[in-house]
């Protein structure tokens, strides 16, 4: 029933990546420190994707656990079950990187409760360990394992942060969207459509990332100009796939709506 | 039983919808893009019927959940439950419509707690994945499997909004009351009463739809007609009908209610 | 141990109902509808006693089910209890009733968490099918199920009231406290005292529910009216039956109890 | 393991009570017509005591429940057990006292939650019957059940108060301490000390008594002075008795226990 | 696995106590009558001692618990466990304490949850039972059971205190730090540094206690001053001792600090 | 499945530590005396390298223990688990340590609830006893038990702090970032560049340290110079991976991230 295959895990097909600065090179030097990392930047703007292409280039398996504020610690840990002897321990994501030597990434970190942030500090230090308090086994990493964790910086507020404690364990690398021209290519490669109308995306894209802030709480991301290229390239005509994939989704205030159908208007015309 | 019988989840017969604009087109580039969806607009004004609807158009499968404060990820996953033999894993209706390639539609999502929303995640991106964790088993969504959300943008405070990161993953569709001759045409079909006093109960709603933010918290919706309707084609008095489903059930607020009221009194008299 | 049995749960003695207006015939029709109906008015008005005789008019089984902020959804649909063979599920209330057929009554339903309020959408729309989540099964309901509920408008604060897209699946009725006349007759009729003193403590009731808001929160019910009564006929001194009765259960303001006591010496000498 | 047995409830010897006014008289009526109960009163007052006594005079067995915000109302109703073939129903106290006809006295009933509170709804109206929905049955209450609850007026909050339509399910009676000679006479007997003494230890809780509300919480209770005769009776001098009696436990503000310490010191000199 | 054995919780030898006034003579006196005890005084002067002292003298079993708030009404009653036979009972500390006639001593009382402080109601007034709820068992504490309690009167804040229907069920005793003589013995006996020296730290904490609400929340207390005259004993260097038990574990606020090494360095020099 | 191992918990090779001033002698005494011992000092100051070096030279088993909010009394003292033959005790970190002889060292202490705060109490004062509750059984800790807590002051807020009759149970060190020489040696030592360019990152971390308070939480800790150190000694250019190690996990204020650049150009030129 639970296997923890080892190939389950593996990222079996090249992740489309284009590297922005020197940061596959400084990630493969952390990786060689065996470096807890921390990847901060905006929703959407390749965060995942690059932990997915480190893991295929390290040709180490993944395993991703999206954060939320009702995980508990044993959720990434592990528990007992009842079965029909009895009890029987069922290792978590966490406990199966650790053991199988994975990559684990703890996608928004920040939305977890303590107990799962603090349940990785020996993991995060010299010791490289996991106690599995409720099983009495103490679990040394495997050599290859490494934990990585992401974190949005918009996102916290007072109440939801990470204690220093925690953030002094870890190397940081900054991400931000990709430039226009590797965007262009990236929408262009992944939906089918033409430069000229994927370019025409990233313009409006742009236009709205400057909103950031000024109404907007988040810029357009890559994936929704990826999701209007597919709907463009399915027949839909471009303003109604803009407005149903780069508007309506992001806000309800009309004013933001107006200003973004406007960017939208400035590029295709109905 | 508990089988996960596909026919069970069929919508068999065509349901009741008439198309606004080109929603029906754009709701089927985008599921041959089988991207997520969600559907805006207030209480009422047929969001789940579209759904139903395009279930039946598209062939597939409709799993429908009404989220809510208090669910959590295991109601839509699954869990494991005691069984002679120990414990046996549970589908929830997620996993099932994954399995099975169904349209799951999450009514409602905003009520429903942040683990519930961020489980969705990794089915609504490139990996199409449902990781169960409690069972270690990693599901690859079925190639026929699309989710669908409904989000009511009056509701939202500032305590319950989506996460952008959770927003940015959806196309989007705005909804909202249908046209006054739409409207009338769908009152009197389902009611049985002629089109005059189906025309009148419409005429009634765009008054009291007029007073959202002005007393009232939400406009009269198509069922709350449809309701009128039924107990007109039942014999019972139209004032008394209007009275009953149309004022009683949306305000205490006697200034409100008399307004109502009197709106009823303009179009019928008893 | 648990038979869901109809013959259980139908209403075998004519209850003692006095109708006020049309409202016995408006329900027949929303019932003939099977439209969801919503029961408002104030504490002991008789709402409860009018669903019973509409139980019994009808001939359909009644379900009562009193809500709390603490009930949850299967404390209404059901869970897994462990039995020797493992689990076992038992229906909970709203399940039988949608099984049989019966009449669903839930009293004070704003007092109930949302997912308790939620579970009953399905239920109260085209659909009247209830997922049975955790057991993977749709229940569809009887051809004579009907849900009703009812509701203080007095009560509801900031915090706890029905969301708009619960309220809009009701038709509604008002229900105030009887008319003097009739009130009269239900005070003497079930307590056996004559039809005079019945006259008086009604008397008393009207004076008292002219205070609600003007420092009573809520007048005085019927019920407490046959309490009254019921004393007075085992022979206590009507005063000190008033007292216990009419006054020191509603308030412990010294002011608001020498009014209300002066109402009592004003019908009763001691 | 639990017999419900009607014995182990009987109040076995007569409970020394001295009736205050005509509140024995009041509440044999209100039992013969099995109206539901509400003593009201500070604490100390003797409540309890009467509710002992009256189980005693009207020979029914007596089960009480102190209660807290952290009872449930499985803590009341009962609950299932697992057992070794399987789950076992276990009533509750309140399950017992409705099976067994007797007396269910809830001691201090604002401090429970909410379920707790409507549980006892359909066992307060003329439907006498208790739903135990976790297990589908539906209990008759014995004919001579009846329910007692207390209720200390001085302890209501904004936060914790009953519902009015609980507050409006009983008859009540109001309780104080008693009368100077009489609270004379219960100390002097229930301690052994001559009446003189227990006057004076009489004396010094009416002055402690005024004090309520200028600066003290709650009055000092005839336990108290029940305790201090102890004391003294056990050979400890007076003053010294009072101090650690009746000013120690009450308060820590120094003005306030120097002003109680003087009201000792005038009846008694070390 | 679990054997209430008496003998367990015997005092074995006699606890050094010296007592300050006739506090000795008081409880013992209290102890005769049952009464049940609430010890008052500051962190760390004494209650727990004193209490096993009383325990030794009067050759009762002592059982100490302590409270927390999340501490359970069954942390201290019981609960059932799941055995291979279904589920067992298993008594808790306090339901041990009344059957085998212990004295039951509950540290921090107010830190409990209510339903803690609940449960012990009808273990302190005439009845002295203690009834097991969920096990459906009436307990009659053995003759010999007493209940006492502690309470830190500085700790009390709004939001926890006891309520006075707990308060009332008690007879008190305050306790302070001990006498400047009797603490120079206790502190040279328990370390073996000569008399000198422990005069020395006890002066220390004299100046420390006078600094208890302005700027220290609490004085230096005994075991501190052992620990410091341990730490002398074992070698250290005076002034390092204090600062490593008398200051550094106290405060960290730099004026307190300074002003606490100052009074360190009156009494010793480097 | 879970063996009490000795041996597991023993420090096998000697940690680097290098002694500030004399508390190793200090803990050696207090270690003496099983002296409960609380270490305070900011995060990555070297508290939790120093208790492993200090088990290590006085031969101990080590269990380490991460604190957090979520962390029950149960995931210290031990919870029974379902095994085929019914309940099975699992012992907790804390008891193990209690029964071997470790020494349990409890990181950040204050993250931790209540009940897990008061379950040390009897283990860190004469008694030396550790009740397992649930189990009903009283552990006396192993001669060689020691308990150690951590304490960073700076995190102390008003609803998070021990209760002084917590804090009065431990000896306390005050621990800081070592000298600079001493980090320098640290520096290089761990991570084989040479101590010039260790010196170097030990200058940077001075400036940030300066800078706590002013708009920096905490200040760069040795953990973090070691790992910039590491990507240096792994070919990564010194400027880079002084941003990724020591700028970019620390903050996201833009002012704060210059200013921290400047100080990192100061001693590296990219």
């Amino acid at each position: 029933m639970s296997k923890n295959n080892v190939e389950q895990y593996k990222v079996t097909s090249e992740p489309f990546y284009k590297s922005v600065e020197d940061e596959v090179e400084l990630y493969e030097a952390a990786y060689k420190a065996r470096m807890p990392m921390m990847l901060k930047g905006p929703t959407g703007c390749g965060k995942s994707r690059f932990v997915e292409y480190m893991a295929w280039k390290l040709q180490r398996p993944l395993i991703t656990v999206a954060c939320n504020e009702d995980m508990t610690a044993s959720d990434l840990v592990g528990r007992f079950l009842l079965d029909k002897d009895g009890t029987r321990w069922q290792d978590g994501p966490l406990t199966t990187a650790a053991r199988i030597g994975a990559i684990c990434y703890l996608d928004e970190i920040v939305e977890a409760r303590q107990d799962t942030t603090v349940i990785i500090h020996p993991l995060t230090d010299h010791r490289r360990t996991l106690p599995l308090e409720k099983k009495g086994e103490l679990i040394e990493a495997h050599e290859d394992f490494q934990l990585v964790i992401s974190y949005n910086p918009g996102y916290q507020s007072l109440m939801k942060d990470l204690k220093q404690s925690t953030k002094q364990r870890f190397g940081a690398l900054d991400f931000d969207y990709p430039l226009e021209k590797d965007e262009t290519d990236i929408v262009a490669q992944e939906t089918g459509i033409d430069v000229e109308t994927a370019g025409k995306l990233v313009q409006i894209a742009h236009r709205a990332r400057n909103l950031k802030g000024h109404g907007l709480d988040e810029g357009i991301s890559t994936r929704l100009l990826v999701y209007a290229g597919q709907l463009i390239n399915k027949g839909v005509e471009p303003v109604s796939a803009c407005i149903m994939t780069l508007v309506t989704p992001l806000t309800d205030d009309p004013d933001m709506r107006e200003t973004l159908e406007a960017a939208v208007n400035t590029f295709f015309v109905k």
